[in-house]
Formats: C-alpha cells, sequence, structure tokens
C-alpha cells in the first residue's frame, strides 16, 4: 500500500471515482448516472460507499441490528434500502421522493434502482466501506449481491488517485 | 463523444470545472467565489447547474409551471432566481440569507447576484443540465440570458476530465 | 500569484487537498479520516476551512462575539469547537453526535476532537478562510493553536490545482 500511495500522483488513468458519502436520493441520483455514464463513454468508473452512503446498498427487507442498541436505533428511524431513499430536502413524509420519481418515469429517466442495476451490469466497480460497516454493525450477507469486497480510507484514496475525475458526493 | 471520453486522463488544462448540483445560498456563494477567483487568475472557468442548482438560473419573478401539477407544487415551495435562495441551515424563514448578505455588505464580500452578474462578465461559462429542465419543465426562455445551451451528463464528465480542479458542491 | 495561477494545470504532486466547507459532525469525521490517512500514507495534505468549516476550528468555550449583533447571535445558535459538532441529519439535540461517538469508541475508531489533534502531529495543513473570519469577526486568537495563517480563495485554488486528489466537502 505505502509504496504504491508513494507513486507519482500524476499518473492519471481514464477513470471517474466517487465517494458516495450521502445517502439522500437526490445525491445517490447523480452518484449513479454519472458513473453510468462514465462507463458508458468507455471510462473506468467506482464508487466508495461511505457513511449514510452505505445505507442504499443494504438488502431490500433488511433491518440494521447489529448487536448494539444504538446501532437498532438507528436503523428504525434510518432504514437501508435503494427504494426508501429521502431527499435532502423537500422530503415531506416520502412525497417528495415519490414525485421525483414520478417526474423521472415521465420523463424517461431511469430511477435509482434501476440505475444501480445498470451500474452493476456496466461494470462500475461499487466499494463498500470496512469502517462504516463496523460502525453500523453490517456484514457482507447484509450487502446487496455483486460488490466489490470492503476497503478502508486508505484504499479509497488510492483509486481516486489515479482518477482523472474524482469527486465526494 | 466517446472519441473523446475516450482519451488519455491525463491531459489537464489549467481550468476549474464544478457540477453546482446545490441551490443553497450557502452553497452558490463558495461556487461563485470560486469561478470567480479562478477566472481572475487567469484560468479557464465552467459550472454545471444541476438538480437544485438550476433554480438561481431561473429568471426573477419566474414561476416553474411545465404541463404538470407536480412541476406547479415544486415551484411554489421553491422558488427559482439568485435573491431567493435560502441557507442549508439556520434559514429561520429568510432571517438567516437576510443576515448573511448584511455581514458580507459589511464587509465589502459581493452577494450571490453580483457574483453571477460578474461570472458572466469575466466569461465564466454557465452551463444548465438538459435532464434538469426536462424534469421541471423548464425551457431557455424561463433561465436568465448568457447561458451556454443545456448539456447532458456525458459532456458534463468531458468538462471536468481535462480541468486540473474540478468540484461536486 | 498570478504567474503560479496561470501555470501548466498538469503539474500534480502526491497530495490530497479538502475544501472543509461544512462543520457538520458527519462531515468534518471523513475529512480528518481522509486527510490523517493520506499524510500516514506519505501524501502531503492540506485542508481549508470556509463557511460553516471554521467552527469546529473555533477554540473551546471561546464564542464568537466580534462587534455586530448578527455575529453574535450567529454564535450563540451555532457555537463553535470541535466537540459542539452536529450530525446534518438524525442530529436528535445532540443524541445522534453522541450515539455515533460511542459506536466509535466501541469499534476503536478515533473521534474528531483525536483526529483533529492527530491531523496536526502527522503534519496535515489546516488553513483558515481569511472572508469567513472577516465575516464573523474572528481574529486568529480566537482558533486553536497551530493553524496556518489564514489565505483567500485565489491561495485554496492553488493548493487545489496541484494536489493530485481534491475534494469540496
Amino acid at each position: 500500500m505505502t509504496e504504491t500511495a508513494k507513486g507519482n500522483g500524476t499518473e492519471k488513468n481514464d477513470k471517474l471515482s466517487i465517494i458516495a458519502w450521502s445517502g439522500d436520493l437526490d445525491r445517490i441520483w447523480p452518484t449513479l448516472i454519472l458513473s453510468t455514464t462514465a462507463a458508458a463513454s468507455g471510462m473506468e468508473a467506482s464508487v466508495f460507499f461511505t457513511f449514510w452512503g452505505l445505507f442504499p446498498l443494504v438488502k431490500d427487507g433488511k433491518r440494521i441490528t447489529g448487536n448494539h442498541w444504538m446501532q437498532k436505533g438507528l436503523s428504525a428511524i434510518n432504514p437501508g434500502g435503494i427504494d426508501k431513499l429521502k431527499l435532502s430536502k423537500l422530503n415531506f413524509a416520502g412525497a417528495g421522493p415519490w414525485m421525483m420519481k414520478s417526474l423521472a418515469r415521465d420523463n424517461k429517466v431511469p430511477n435509482p434502482r434501476e440505475l444501480l442495476e445498470l451500474a452493476q451490469e456496466m461494470g462500475v466497480r461499487l466499494i463498500p466501506c470496512q469502517m462504516t460497516m463496523d460502525l453500523l454493525g453490517l456484514t457482507e450477507d447484509d450487502l446487496i449481491d455483486g460488490l466489490e469486497a470492503p476497503v478502508g480510507a486508505a484504499t479509497a484514496l488510492l483509486e481516486m488517485k489515479d482518477a482523472s475525475v474524482q469527486l465526494f458526493i
């Protein structure tokens, strides 16, 4: 790790690397649009899901339980799964996300579930954050299939260093 | 498009490229400060306005009406225009933005309207997102003058790929 | 400044440069994790603290008073100091941050205060934004020790231009 990390920072690949920190519907949406667009243009694309960004990768119906009462409490308030995402504003107890998805459908814009599946089909690399999994008491079994092995911040930095486009969303 | 997109990701220009995703006053402010500062330093600067970020580009007094009742509802709650922006926190029904603008004026910091005009005078390229316009039912006539033609995510990625500084704000 | 700013944008150093715009606990945390991880990997790391991001650098117990009643009001609502940070969501009047810090402790993840001290020990360059200090009526004496001299947006852009990884958090 250290050898690579000390390498020349100037060697960039034709690659998009995103840190998906937010689990909000309106931030996951551009993350998935940008990464699938990059893949469609022939770029490599990788997304590192950390903090709130991990929630969209939790399996449908899976509740985050962990062993700790605080992990259970967090889960009750903030359920995981790509269909449960909230807007960062104008959420209105779910009316906002429903409205946005409906407008998207009328305009032939794929919704986040479709985009997530598309990303996997197109080879976008989806990488969960190990530290966040530990904090939330999640194992790989709790996350959707088709993800890469969880990694830490040092590996996420390496992903970004050789990417020609790097974004924190 | 694909040919360019497959080009070497390492060729960077002396350029700042921002994705302005947020329409919050406190995020539009740094977007405009950074892009006008870049232009003043001789850098090229381009800003791609998408999602909530499109609202500051809506003409004063223009209501987003579209043809869809949901577009009308969104407009009533979230009016466009550079003077109507809210803070992401401490908004207090408009008292927060008023206070921030007042403090800025006392400290000779330009407000967003002044910065937007300055950006246009200095040649900062302001680019609206086509998909967001479709979702909101907006046409180019609904947006302020002096913008570039609307583009999609693929073109926005190309803007970022050759930029030495790329930010998602 | 202009000479450097007009230099070739392609010369990148092995360096992480972050604009820390947010003062939220859940954004300061990844900022400090990424910058200390970068330093531990042999990268240079610099963080430019601006807007809400300046609040974590305010000395413990220091109230932002300035000379202006609006600065005093802002301080009362949004006290500074690394231990007072709130979550961007699920804050619950402080219960959320306490829960997150408790989970972190159980999982051997350093809290923000420890990470801030670690960052300083590891040579992460912490740079306050001059304009934000002016707006808030803060002097260097009001901020914690060990920071670099305050700078403006032009210098912050130069920090980013030669960095192989640049993030707006």
